[in-house]
């Protein structure tokens, strides 16, 4: 069946071990659809992947399967977890890659607390198994690389019509990563910096239904922007715009705003109504 | 159908915008067969793009469907192109990202002038059309991604056999970024260096034709080379020699011309004839 | 037919060599699917791409054709080589490049001497052929870029059933490029970093056989390891283990083993039986 399985990983593009998880997948699937989301998330960094999965994975088809692997805790006591959602399958680490993916399910409420990856109750219409069939993984099973040896076979599996309830014993809680939220202070929104793009664009947590059509100005780095532009328009300008993730950005047109303003993840960004 | 579409884009790999564009791809043709020709193009650089997709094309099959997207006009009024030719379908921006392309087309003639953008008829085999039909479209449409949800659904549509007429209006002119174009003075020739790549072989845009098989004496950089190699010969040296490019090319095997001479893109090649 | 070819090259990402090569393989063969091994192996390392094809071919099915392209000497008098295995078919210039798999064929022993290539005896589960029929290849030859005109029409061809031996004549020799082996010194073993991934993870040329479930100190860099850990265990700690490579493996959990030591590939690891 060509069902299509994306990889969502920080192994990085040199190394061979996306073409060992592609080979043990089409040598279970030999249909298998294979496509890259990224392969580029920081070492260890589960919440860029995070960000990166949750960017895209509505994109695809609702069959489809997202294994991502970001996976400081490989071979430790952390399991491993298959999500099957109506927005599709989602199978890796359970140390919250699947948190930006959690925050989209209807009815989910971000827990209060600190930055602390936390226990959620998996969402009413999603199933989460824990991986404990050993019978659906590559052996001998490597310490260090289940991406290959139990995430990769497992998806390849499941893509063939294995059931989800096969793959494991079924868990009322996930992990979830605690994602910067935006909150008002007054009539002054107070967001983040999530992710600097390859062109310098930074991507704050800021829903872009809160700025457009809004009269309002917009300040990040000691710089203040007065309104919401329609699109990246302005050469060498700092411009504040809902760019294609949905939410408010900050680009330099034909130039990079990150590189401009020396910001970075975390950046504090405010947006105060007129 | 099993159609290929091919990618010419400046997203980068760290980031997910072409995973989105292959998620819109296979939500509309299953089957396409999508394959990466570059994803680092350098940012806005149109001209890059379309050196790199201009290299590659003519080895794809004719019934290929070629998208590059390197568009710092997003959202203006630029606007979005598709291209019917005997060597395949081309979808973008009509910025001049398929400069290289047109340059290929029996009976173009480069305009003269300066370096920027101009308007040039549609090649007598060719036909174009303004990508005006929003039902082929994702929508709500982006203003700064009309990669994911203008052309990328546009190739998907066609693929599956839409016909290229129902994408918009036929439209007589399409843009041309006019690339260096080499020319004699006297018995020398003048070229540039129109692309470095990634083992620092330096391109030029001086036809292989013009000499092999001749007598010539290559200046570049200060430095003079003697005559044409049949390949990638002498560990160190400097050599010049017609490679896959079909172009003079110099290069130093086992090392980098480009590093050796600090040379870069635009840089003088002269040819003299002995 | 729905045959792998996997591509291991030293073309970069951003430009469109690879594309040109995936362009020629679905010319001929439409279905083809292709996998990219990496195509970031440093210029012209061919022990490099030997390593890095070495690790991940057994994860693919035994029939799938891997093609190699690090290839300094193209244009001059080395030859191209098919090697039909029982672990699958291996396209590439017959300069060492395959020197990975000859060493797991079984019977096979390394020369003894320095590291120069070598010419050993083709295994004999093994038949190598020569590269030398015209009519399986692109035409014209670039003398710059086989990997394109010849190596991958060829596994395009083979992919769609021409027999190995109709590509060129048999060959009783293949080139072997010496790779680092350990040695045992008294109760001591040495042996090489032959890896630094993109982890900052140290490979070594040690088996795993040889240190798992052993009391042993690991000395590299001036550092003393006590014991062989389970997996990634240790934040911050640098930590000998037996990774995904079944080799000894030297990590620093959530950072870098090589920027913490500047180790490198060739630097010196002792294994000391306790």
């Amino acid at each position: 069946m060509a069902a299509i399985i994306t990889l969502t990983t920080d192994f990085g593009l040199e190394d061979p071990y996306g073409a060992a998880v592609k080979g043990v997948i089409l040598s279970i699937n030999p249909d298998a659809l294979i496509v890259d989301v990224s392969h580029q998330v920081e070492p260890f960094n589960i919440l860029q992947g995070a960000f990166l999965l949750g960017y895209c994975y509505t994109f695809f088809p609702k069959d489809a399967i997202h294994v991502a692997v970001v996976d400081p805790g490989v071979g430790t006591e952390r399991r491993g977890i298959l999500l099957a959602t109506p927005q599709g399958s989602f199978i890796g680490p359970d140390n919250g890659i699947f948190s930006y993916v959690l925050r989209d399910a209807p009815g989910f409420h971000a827990p209060r607390g600190g930055p602390r990856p936390t226990q959620v109750p998996v969402p009413r219409a999603w199933r989460a198994y824990s991986l404990t069939e050993p019978r659906f993984w590559r052996h001998p099973v490597s310490s260090t690389f289940h991406g290959r040896d139990i995430f990769a076979p497992v998806a390849a599996h499941l893509s063939r019509g294995v059931k989800p309830e096969e793959m494991g014993r079924s868990v009322p809680l996930v992990t979830y990563l605690p994602v910067a939220e935006p909150r008002w202070r007054g009539s002054r929104m107070e967001g983040r910096v999530v992710h600097v793009d390859c062109f310098g664009n930074l991507i704050t947590n800021i829903p872009g239904s809160r700025v457009i059509g809004k009269e309002v100005q917009v300040e990040v780095a000691g710089k203040r922007i007065q309104g919401i532009s329609s699109a990246y328009l302005g050469r060498g300008e700092l411009v504040a715009t809902v760019g294609s993730h949905e939410h408010l950005e900050l680009a330099r047109p034909m130039g990079s705003a990150a590189a401009y303003l020396r910001a970075k993840v975390g950046d504090l960004v405010k947006v105060v109504r007129k």
